[in-house]
């Protein structure tokens, strides 16, 4: 910290967000002895489950991580990546910023307010606060996906699962990402059921026609899912999805449909909503804006990481390498800037 | 693998090089059921040495990997990453590709010739070649260089290490990056000299300027390093740098420098004379240009991973990173021509 010559101190680097981004970025920004402020937030429901360590904090396995070739709990993945930030000098703040004050034009240090009432100053920002995947808002919905019971909003993380193998699945949605999720766990499912509200889909006609002529796809058309019913599974003993209860948009009629997976492709949503009045520039989707291969923002000194500017990748792999991004900019810029 | 009509068959992907970003590139098209054929390379000199596993195998401590908090051995990382890659069905060719014939129009699958007389036909190819850091070429750097012993082409990678703490350390060179090591590492050192051959340097301005402004930093102009001396450490047994030999360049004079490090930061060379006539294009430094935000090359069907197009980053978490990108782009692309 630095004196800024109003009495109180001013951070060189804060980071905000605590998943595989945050805490990548804080390692490399550490190690660089710039003694990052992380703020890692505090467990909310926001409507879902949103907790300090990020999506990952719900993943029971997983495997697509480099560096661990039988898998890893995403929980025990993310107190490694806090242990290995800490180890260098990172320090770690349970809060959450609701406001900021970011000087667009360079001028001074940005001001954050945080939940608890703090105020802190800060030369450099990264910004790695993540996306939640949208969920139904079903009960058991939740407590099977946070349980590893089958239930699950990223195909691609763990659509190749033994659980999934030869066995019935459902996606539900309708757009491009739904089409994307039943494609990819088309090739390990016996059979993929598309579960959509509406008699049209709004996916590209493109991505319809390629996951649509697969002949273990079957499109289930105006049709919500209302309950998910679960059952003990024999040989863990814990609780797995049985089936789903169906409701007809139209005729309103219930029927149950067995699978042993849900994946739930409504969209992700990024968590940007405390910086909507910041000055910083979102693409279409809501995600923050990035430069070309970078990590910079349009405001100077402000930066962001992982799946709060990624709506494509969405990984632990892709998020961590873009916070290692994010603090060598960040490093960089502070120096350019005779900041640090 | 499938008949492409002519009678040999035709890879759905071939994943050329075996460093962080070619192994996640292969994890995840093998996650995604693609059956990616990995060719590896063999070990060569090139002029220093050059391994399957890229250059984390001359790294003895890897201490920046998120996940591993109390770091881990560079050959023993990549031997995870390749099991890892492996239980998904990722397959392994020890060769080096010689020659490619690129169809630049998407008209037909890709032609690698590999050194041993193979011939590969391949509807993606994803090039993860990796770079290779520039050496003096003398001989006890480079035995330093892979067992540990203080000399190092990574001040971001090595410069914390506790060797360097607090102890003087030497930079070769004069561009941007030699500047970037020199300001790094001297966050640790107690003092940097920074060796050039010439009387002026190749940096920006800025560069210069933030380098060269801190106390601890020290410029020996118009001299050679012309031999690193050891000495067996009295803890660990290790031989150790000691010291430098210097030659002025134009007196000829010689002396000695003692330091506990090298940093050797006259450059990189991506690993792309075998597609210096295929038709990609590549930037003015000789890195393969990708578009914007992805692996795409110019040439449809063929990604690019890692450090062979990054001049910038070039660290194993956004190595990994980018294979995995490389290998959602492939498999996008391949669902799209209908080819997976």
């Amino acid at each position: 910290m630095s004196d800024n010559g109003s009495g109180s101190s001013v951070e060189k680097l804060v980071i905000i967000g605590s998943g595989p981004a945050g805490w990548t970025a804080a390692l490399y920004a550490s190690r660089a002895q710039l003694s990052p402020l992380c703020i890692i937030g505090v467990p909310k429901q926001d409507p879902g489950p949103v907790l300090p360590g990020g999506q990952l904090m719900l993943t029971t396995e997983v495997e697509n991580y480099p560096g661990f070739p039988h898998g890893i709990a995403g929980p025990e993945m993310m107190a490694l990546f806090q242990k290995q930030a800490e180890r260098f000098g990172a320090r770690v703040m349970n809060d959450d910023v609701k406001t900021v004050a970011f000087h667009t034009d360079g001028s001074g240090p940005h001001v954050l307010t945080t939940a608890s009432g703090k105020t802190i100053r800060a030369h450099a920002v990264i910004i790695a606060t993540g996306a939640t995947a949208n969920w139904l808002g079903l009960d058991n919905e939740l407590r099977l996906a946070t349980t590893g019971g089958g239930v699950s909003a990223c195909a691609v993380c763990d659509g190749a699962l033994p659980m999934f193998r030869n066995n019935p699945v459902a996606v539900v949605g309708g757009g491009d990402t739904a089409m994307e999720e039943a494609h990819h766990v088309s090739k390990f499912a016996s059979k993929v059921y598309v579960i959509h509200r509406r008699d049209s889909l709004r996916a590209s006609k493109v991505m319809q026609e390629r996951t649509l002529g697969k002949p273990n796809v079957e499109m289930i058309w105006n049709s919500q899912v209302v309950d998910v019913l679960d059952k003990k599974d024999p040989n863990s003993g814990a609780d797995v999805i049985r089936a789903l209860v169906l409701e007809d948009t139209n005729t309103k009629q219930r029927r149950e449909l067995e699978v042993n997976g849900m994946f739930v492709a409504i969209g992700h949503t990024p968590a940007t909503r405390f910086l909507r009045e910041s000055g910083l520039e979102f693409d279409d989707k809501g995600y923050i804006d990035l430069k070309r291969r970078g990590s910079h923002t349009n405001i100077p000194g402000v930066f962001a990481a992982g799946d709060v500017a990624d709506a494509r990748y969405r990984q632990a792999i892709t998020a961590a390498g873009m916070g290692c991004q994010a603090a060598l900019d960040a490093e960089h810029w502070l120096g350019e800037h005779s900041l640090a």
